[in-house]
């Protein structure tokens, strides 16, 4: 299979083919095994990998940087960017550049949406987005897919309850936009305060596809039928209006309570951190509960298959 | 020899059987002479060290993840960790768990006693504790016996004085538990103004290995006797009352007037950094300060032994 | 040819003869190669570089670790160093013990002139200065004069125009005291407000090898002669009056109206950031401006050559 992904960017669900993603699944699986038997290898000696994180980050930057590393490459890693010539009044093309001229792919978390897709047109290496505002998420996406199709290997239609601030939440509009052109059939229920829903543009996208979409603020009436819930954290930092902010940060609380008609083969993920009790911790421990174990050893294993097809021509591991 | 501390956690001193501090120190000698010869080289491969320092540290630190790469392994090097998830409200369980997803191996130094061996419940991963609040620091007294026993190989009764803040320094904890373990007879002095007394508890660990223990707040009577002076910081950030911290911060200087008695053969040690005095610059040059040279390199062998025993199963270099 | 820059000091451009500058650019077209092939090798496998920035970067911090591990080497990352044991009252000379201890090479950048080469005293291992306030930054001196000469590889006589604040502009210090005592014959104009003039030293320095030199604080009367445009920017942070700065920080800014009479194989140079406009961004796409290609790239080149030769004794690649 060629490797399409080879000098290629990554800033949008948009530069995700299907072909594209089973390349990407085929190379997880690869590097699932590499990790497991000797932890990495050598791969991409020689390699930078520039974390340019302007706004701070534990997990993805973490993860970035661990996965790069594992494959034998080296990092210039930049969590905050609080340091940098932006303060001295450098433009973002130039800080790009710059970036592009020291590493051979860039991965840029940025509070402003569209910055990391700007970005490309000013880099002259290949750019990962890792997350701008509340626009997208597409590794994390591709990981939730990976571990979800990974969950239900023979189910062709899932039923998949995206939970919590469907507004700003980046990861599930990356996560929609990606299980809607797969070629599994999804049944999403979008759950959501009133004034958190699914953007338009989102629903949009995954109706092109000719998905069923259900929309309530209801949660209790979606579990029973679920086959993945997909919590997310309503997050402080993309309100204007702290007071809307107070009236939603606790909404939903899923609990074991909850999830008494919920069915056995249910998975509950969550994109982490949990941080105003959407999930209740008394979950932690049920086999349901993925979030703390493969999703997010998926994240990992993802993120090197990624690195490794972006920065290495050769299709083969 | 089976290596036994392959896969295991170092939070205390009492993880540390007399068998494994002679597996250290045989390690320690090869890793000497491998950075002497050549820097380091490939054997961690793949491996990934996570550093995280709740509490900002500059030599811990950085001797750490000086380590893990000259043995070929990669680093998260988070150095404060300011920019993380907890901010966000996750729980320390849950961040444990993360980041033992993405390595291979957790260093911790955090400013609450007992949170790396806390960390050990959730880490699916091996725990070094670099440090935390006035409870232990392990690798520092580990490196601490290894020079005290090269610099006196053949004797085997010892008179050891503590000399500084021995209620809050974590080193001398340590450093009091795994000398008092060894084979050799030791004679401790504790040193230290009277509010600030070696804690009954490892005084009690150390007798009950039935070795001398002498108790004053007079260093002078104690230098002509000594084979180690190990003289620590009192630390600021220890203290919750500052008039407590003003009143005995400069409580032991350590001069040449001071040292007038002392023996030839005396060597004079410190965890560092030595900040407030407590022993004169005119020491630095002199052949008995073994702070600023063997002390410190071992830090730096010591640790790459730790990481390459509980990273590696091969009992052999 | 014998590599004379093994495991020396680079404080300042008195530290470079032109031997070793030779020595240096034939290194940095190996490099050039190494990059453009593969990214890197392994050559400085098990050697860590420290890089200690005492005053925050993201360009000189960044391309240095880059540099370090494209050749296979680890990092100690310190940018900013705030996080230092200088805070629990650490001497510098202890702090930079400490280091040479855990590292092979120490990059220092720091606000106080002369503290890299006070930090050679204390260091047991190569130290390299970064740029140390008002003082030198001789790596970037080096790349920009490899630039000039690879752009006129067989102009034996340069007219060379630094512009901006040449008072207190290490880069453009260190880039004049080397072009002096290269074999090429250099026209110096020295183009900067009143109050911003090339300091003395460096004008005796430069006369010494029987450059001419003019002086002017008008711009546009040179532009016409100029091979090179070495533009810089006006340092805020260099200044202790504001008044002072603001009367001077617009004071040139070059743009294409100011160029009409330039020659066609100028270059225009800057050692980047651009920050206050002192290069109109309509310029940034000017055949002409190399600032962001080959100067910047070269800086990459240069840094990993001088990595190399002095950490290996081996004069070959």
């Amino acid at each position: 299979m060629t490797n399409m992904l080879f000098g290629k960017n990554l800033v949008s669900i948009d530069d995700i083919s299907l072909q594209n993603l089973n390349l990407i699944f085929t190379r997880t699986e690869e590097m699932k095994k590499l990790v497991k038997e000797k932890g990495g290898d050598s791969r991409l000696k020689g390699k930078i990998l520039a974390a340019l994180f302007f706004e701070p980050s534990t997990r993805t930057f973490s993860s970035f940087i661990s996965a790069m590393q594992r494959l034998g490459g080296g990092i210039i890693p930049l969590n905050g960017m609080t340091n940098t010539s932006i303060e001295k009044g450098e433009s973002f093309e130039h800080t790009v550049k710059v970036f592009s001229t020291y590493a051979d792919c860039l991965v840029i978390r940025h509070p402003q949406v569209g910055l990391p897709k700007k970005s490309c047109l000013y880099s002259t290496v290949p750019v990962i987005n890792a997350g701008d505002g509340i626009g997208e998420h597409p590794s994390q996406a591709i990981y939730d897919t990976y571990t979800i199709f990974k969950h239900f290997p023979h189910k062709k239609e899932l039923i998949v309850s995206l939970v919590g601030d469907l507004k700003n939440g980046r990861t599930v509009h990356s996560l929609a936009k990606l299980l809607a052109k797969t070629n599994r059939k999804i049944h999403f229920n979008f759950i959501s305060p009133k004034i958190l829903k699914m953007p338009e543009e989102i629903k949009r996208n995954v109706a092109l596809y000719h998905h069923k979409i259900d929309e309530t603020d209801k949660l209790s009436e979606k579990v029973g039928m679920s086959d993945v819930l997909y919590v997310t954290r309503v997050q402080k930092e993309r309100f204007t209006k702290l007071i809307e902010y107070e009236m939603v940060k606790s909404y939903y609380q899923v609990d074991s309570q909850i999830l008494k008609n919920a069915k056995k083969e249910l998975i509950i993920m969550h994109p982490l951190p949990i941080a105003a009790g959407e999930i209740n911790t008394e979950l932690d421990t049920d086999p349901r509960s993925i979030y703390l174990t493969s999703q997010l050893q998926n994240g990992l294993y993802v993120r090197m298959a990624l690195l490794d097809l972006i920065l290495r021509k050769e299709s083969n591991g």
